[in-house]
């Protein structure tokens, strides 16, 4: 599977502020490249820390790629996954609507209750860790159900998870022009942070967008 | 006063690791780079959790460099300043030392035996603010002794402040092709963060150096 990490940060390294409300850190140009992105995978993913936070939908917006797919016979819209170890994604949450098939990752200890509330609203169940989703697990089954690009749209401790199972492909952040601050606001990776090797990326890409800059890295 | 802001940040928006050692972000281009920003600047600046993280001695490295300002009648090494509201820079700190000259800022409730401590060793003590350095008032103080062109290396907590009290005339960021991580790890802007209004920038340069890239925006 080719796993794509996208986030937008402030200049000073944040993905929101300290009360972790959804901030417009980039502008139109952005948002169309991710709906193309979002057009381009198979799955887009977030961790349990952003639905709770921002309730997105992560459907591609623009009906002309929602055709481009079906034209090249894939479902309208990609799949949604969500990192939820304690399914603790409300049933009415915008990644479970009927717009796309959704995946909750949770894990063996989880009641069963609430699994079977999510499964109730049409989510399919992906059980891999004992305690916490394990990533590489949920991602071998998410390949055998079809999922061969998956988009990471966030956030930071979903991230950081990732990078640490060595798991990333591609990061791409685009830098908005604007601090945030704050030591307890999310960053791109958070987590419990590397403290001796740190994994290195190869900036591949530095493009001007908006009034701020998308770099994009290999992994 | 001329208050320029600059940094080396991991792609992911850090400092340094979640135990605040000092971690090699840049290469060596970028640190040619920062020695002729030292050398263009009259005194360069950290925050007191710098000098307990790092012991840096902030002085000018190319010897060529301290020649051209002696040609230019100023001091071979610019100024050193730290924020240090409680006086605690250990007075054998290499900020300290006599390399070049030495400011701390320190609040008016300081107890006056560390005060003295550090007298002794020649710092020129700068009193501003009641508990916390009121870092508006030092730079009045610093400009009438000669520190009109200010390099600011860090920390995050000082940085936050100086946007927080629109101190800030330009901001020079290099994102490292690196990922730290850790929730606790310092960024370029910690601090308690702003939640409302964010401080806008005006990206004006976007180079690509070492294997990494430097953003440079007007604030
Ligand atoms: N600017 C942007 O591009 C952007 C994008 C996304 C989010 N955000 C912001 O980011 C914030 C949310 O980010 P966040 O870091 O708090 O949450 P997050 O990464 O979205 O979700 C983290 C949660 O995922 C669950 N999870 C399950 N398996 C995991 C694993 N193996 N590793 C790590 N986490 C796992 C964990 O909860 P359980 O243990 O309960 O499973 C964890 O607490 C919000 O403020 C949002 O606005 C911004
Ligand atoms: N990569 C880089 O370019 C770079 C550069 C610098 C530092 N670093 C890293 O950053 C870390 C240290 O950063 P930090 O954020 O902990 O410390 P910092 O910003 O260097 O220093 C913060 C301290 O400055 C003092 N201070 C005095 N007046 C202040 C004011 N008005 N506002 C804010 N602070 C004021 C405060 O202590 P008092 O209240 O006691 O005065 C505060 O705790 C280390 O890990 C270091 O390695 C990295």
């Amino acid at each position: 599977m080719f796993v794509h990490v996208n986030v937008a940060a402030s200049a000073d390294g944040k993905l929101s502020s300290r009360r972790r409300e959804q901030i417009r850190i980039s502008g139109s140009e952005d948002m169309t490249r991710v709906d193309r992105l979002r057009a381009d995978s198979d799955a887009v993913m977030v961790g349990v820390g952003t639905v709770l936070a921002d309730d997105p939908s992560l459907t591609v917006k623009d009906p002309a790629l929602a055709d481009e797919r079906e034209a090249d016979r894939k479902p309208r819209q990609p799949a949604r996954v969500v990192a939820d170890s304690h399914a603790r994604t409300p049933p009415d949450a915008d990644v479970l609507d009927d717009a796309a098939r959704s995946f909750v990752l949770v894990a063996e200890e989880e009641p069963t209750e609430h699994v079977q509330s999510l499964a109730g609203v049409g989510a399919e169940i992906v059980v891999a860790g004992t305690n916490r989703v394990d990533l590489a697990d949920a991602f071998d089954t998410l390949e055998g159900r079809g999922v061969d690009r998956l988009l990471v749209e966030g956030g930071g401790e979903l991230i950081f998870s990732l990078f640490e199972e060595g798991l990333v492909d591609r990061f791409t952040l685009y830098v908005g022009s604007m601090v945030i601050g704050g030591r307890d606001a999310p960053t791109p990776a958070d987590g419990d942070g590397f403290v001796e090797r740190f994994p290195d990326l190869d900036l591949v890409d530095v493009e001007r967008l908006d009034d701020g800059v998308l770099l994009t890295y290999d992994v």
